[in-house]
C-alpha cells in the first residue's frame, strides 16, 4: 500500500504503535514506542508527530491504546471510556482539525457497537483505523499519478515547507508527484526551500527525499527568485492548508512569494492538496484566517541561541495567501483542476468529493 | 561629523583603537581593545569587524599601531617597515578590497614622508586617516540626503542585510537614508529581513535601527512578499557590492526576490550606494562573478546545530544579481540616478565621481 516514498512515520502492527521522533530529524532517526492513550498524547502535545493526516492516524491509534487496555464492560461502560479517551486525547493538540475528526470516528465506532464484547469493538476499531490509513494513502496516490502527468523527464522542481510522506500514511501531497514521477522512470531534481523560521523544508523535506533516494538540493528561501532566473526551475510544487471556492490558497508562509517568482519567470506553479482542503464556505482568500505564531521563533534559532536583540519587534504570520491568478493548476486526487477555477472547483466538489472537513493542521 | 546613528563600530581616540565585536552582536556590546597591529589582524581574521569602508578603516588603524611601536628610524628603515606591515594586513583578508586600498594608501604616506622623523610621519598617517573617515561619513551623508528626499512622512520602509553603520564610520548607505528621514522629522517604520544564512539583517540591522531609535520590525525573508501584498510597504532600499555600467547590480543574496515582489506590488525599489561602486569594465550584471558559499553556513544554524541531512546537496551563492529593470533608482553620493541607467551613469560617472575602485567586500 505503502508509495515508494522510504519513510515510516508510524509502526503499528503486533499490538505496538510507534511514532516516528520528527523534532529529532535529520540528526536521528528515533521511534516513541507508545504501549498506552498518555504516550501518544504526549507524542501529539511535544510535536514529535506533525503533518495534518498523520496527527488524525496517531490520535486514533492512541484511542485504540487506550480502549485496549480496558478491563473489559459493555454498553454505558465503554461509551463512558471511549468519551473520556476521546476528550483526553484531543486535549494533546486542540486546534489540529484532523486529530479531532479522527477520534470522533473511534468514538462513532465504539456507540455503534457497544453492545458487542469489548474485543469486538476493538476489532471494529482496527477495521475503521485501516480504513483511514487506506483512505489516506489511496488519496496521496491518486494525487501523485495526477501530479505526475505534469512532470517531464529531467525536470528541475521546486517545493517548500514539508507535503510529504512524514506527514500523511501515504507519499504525501506535492512529494507524491515527485514519488510518482521517480516510480514511473523520470529522473527529477528537486530544490527544497529550507522554509524559514521552523525549517520543515531543510529538517523533513531534505531528508524524507533524500531516504527515497530523490535527488535534492537544499536553499535559504531568499534563493528561490536567483535560481529561477538562471533557468534552474521547471515547475513549482506546493501544498495547501486550505482552499478557497475561487481557487486561492493558504500555504506555508513563503509560498506566495514563490508564486510572485514563478510568474515574473514564466515557471508554472501547482498547488497539490486532497479536496478535503477546499472551504466551499471561503468565496476567496481574504477570509482565510491567518495565525501569527510565536516571535521566538524568529529571533531565537529553532528556539535556542537568539539572533536578534530581545526587544525586536516581529512579525510571523505561519502562513500566506496565494491567489488564484497565479495558480497554474490545483491537483486533488479526483484529478487536475485549471482556471476558470471557481466554476470547475464547483463542478468537481459537486461530484461528491470533499464532503468532510479535516486535513488542515500541520 | 557622525550621523544620528546611535552606533560606534570603532573608537580612536587617546591613541587607543577599539573596535565593536559585531560577531557578538546583538546579545553583547563588546569593544576589542587593540593595542598592536595584530590585535587588528585579528579581529579582521575573526570576521569581528565586517563592511567594507569599516575594514578599510580598521586595517589603516592596524597599520598605524604598528608604526607607532617602532623604535624610530628615517628613511628606508620605515619604508622597510610600511611594505612589512601592510603585506601583514593585508594577509588578515586577503580579498577585501577595502583593506587592501586603505593600507596601500598608508604606505604611500610613509614613502612620500619616509626623509621626515617617525613622529612626522605618524602625524601624516592620523592625517590620511582622518580624511579616509571624513570621506566616508561625508559620502554616507549625502547618499542619505539624495535618498530621504524620497522618503514621504509615514512611509514603511523595507531592507535587507546591513547597509548601515555598523559597516562604516557614517550611517551607512540604504540605512544613511533611514537616518536623514529621521533627522528630518519624518516618521517612519522600516521592516528589516533576517537575511539568511548569516542573519545580518537579524543580528545588525534591527540592533543598528533600535539604537537609533527608529521603528523596525523583523520578518524572515520570505515574508517579505506577503507584506508588499498586505500593502504594508512604501518603498525597498538595499545597498550594492558592484554596480555594471548599465545599472544591473550585485548584493547579498535575497535581493533580487525582494526587487521582482517590488515591481509584481508596483512599489519603487531603490539601490543605494557610493559612485566606488561601479565597475565600468562591466558593460552588465552577467559579468559580475558570485562567490558560492560554504554548504555549513545553510544546513547548521550559524555553525551549531546541524539543521539539515549532514548528505545534504546546497546551493549557496553569497550574491544574486538584480537587472536595471527592476530598479526604480541608484542613489549615489552624487545624485539620483533615474533610467535610463546606461546613459545617466556614464553622464555623472564622466563628471569625476568614483575613479577609485573599493568598498566591495563584506
Amino acid at each position: 500500500m505503502k508509495q515508494n516514498s522510504k519513510v515510516i512515520p508510524f509502526l503499528w502492527k503486533e499490538g505496538r504503535v510507534r511514532l516516528l521522533d520528527q523534532t529529532r530529524l535529520p540528526n536521528e532517526v528515533v521511534y516513541v514506542d507508545c504501549r498506552r492513550a498518555r504516550d501518544v498524547w504526549l507524542a501529539i502535545r511535544k510535536l514529535k508527530v506533525r503533518g495534518a493526516p498523520l496527527l488524525g492516524i496517531a490520535a486514533a491509534l492512541g484511542f485504540w491504546l487506550g480502549f485496549k487496555s480496558l478491563r473489559g464492560g459493555r454498553g454505558d461502560d465503554l461509551i463512558r471510556e471511549a468519551r473520556r479517551l476521546r476528550a483526553y486525547l484531543v486535549s494533546s493538540r486542540p486546534t489540529a482539525v484532523n486529530v479531532a475528526w479522527a477520534l470522533r470516528q473511534m468514538e462513532e465506532v465504539v456507540v455503534h457497537n457497544a453492545h458487542l464484547s469489548k474485543d469486538r469493538v476493538l476489532a471494529a476499531l482496527e477495521k475503521k483505523i485501516k480504513e483511514i490509513i487506506d483512505d489516506d494513502v489511496r488519496m496521496c496516490l491518486r494525487m501523485g499519478e495526477h501530479g505526475a502527468q505534469l512532470v517531464r523527464d529531467g525536470a528541475r522542481l521546486l517545493t517548500v515547507c514539508n507535503a510529504g510522506g512524514l506527514a500523511t500514511s501515504g507519499g504525501g501531497t506535492a512529494l507524491s508527484v515527485f514519488y510518482r514521477a521517480q516510480k514511473d522512470g523520470k529522473k527529477i531534481w528537486v530544490t527544497a526551500c529550507e522554509t524559514r523560521p521552523l525549517l520543515q523544508g531543510a529538517r523533513l523535506t531534505a531528508w524524507e527525499l533524500a531516504q527515497a533516494k530523490i535527488d535534492v538540493t537544499l536553499i535559504c528561501d531568499n534563493m528561490a527568485a536567483d535560481l529561477m532566473r538562471r533557468r534552474a526551475v521547471d515547475a513549482v510544487f506546493v501544498g495547501a492548508d486550505r482552499i478557497a471556492a475561487n481557487g486561492d490558497f493558504a500555504n506555508k508562509i513563503g509560498t506566495y512569494m514563490l508564486a510572485v517568482c514563478a510568474r515574473h519567470h514564466g515557471i508554472p506553479f501547482y498547488c497539490v492538496a486532497p479536496f478535503s482542503t477546499f472551504d466551499m464556505s471561503l468565496s476567496d482568500g481574504r477570509a482565510i484566517p491567518i495565525e501569527e505564531r510565536d516571535p521566538a521563533e524568529v529571533t531565537s534559532l529553532y528556539f535556542r541561541r537568539p539572533i536578534a536583540p530581545p526587544s525586536a519587534r516581529v512579525f510571523n504570520p505561519a502562513f500566506d495567501v496565494t491567489p488564484h491568478a497565479l495558480v497554474t493548476a490545483i491537483i486533488t486526487e479526483k484529478g487536475v483542476i485549471r482556471p476558470p477555477f471557481g466554476k470547475n472547483i464547483r463542478s468537481l466538489y459537486g461530484s461528491g468529493a470533499g464532503k468532510n472537513k479535516r486535513d488542515r493542521a500541520r
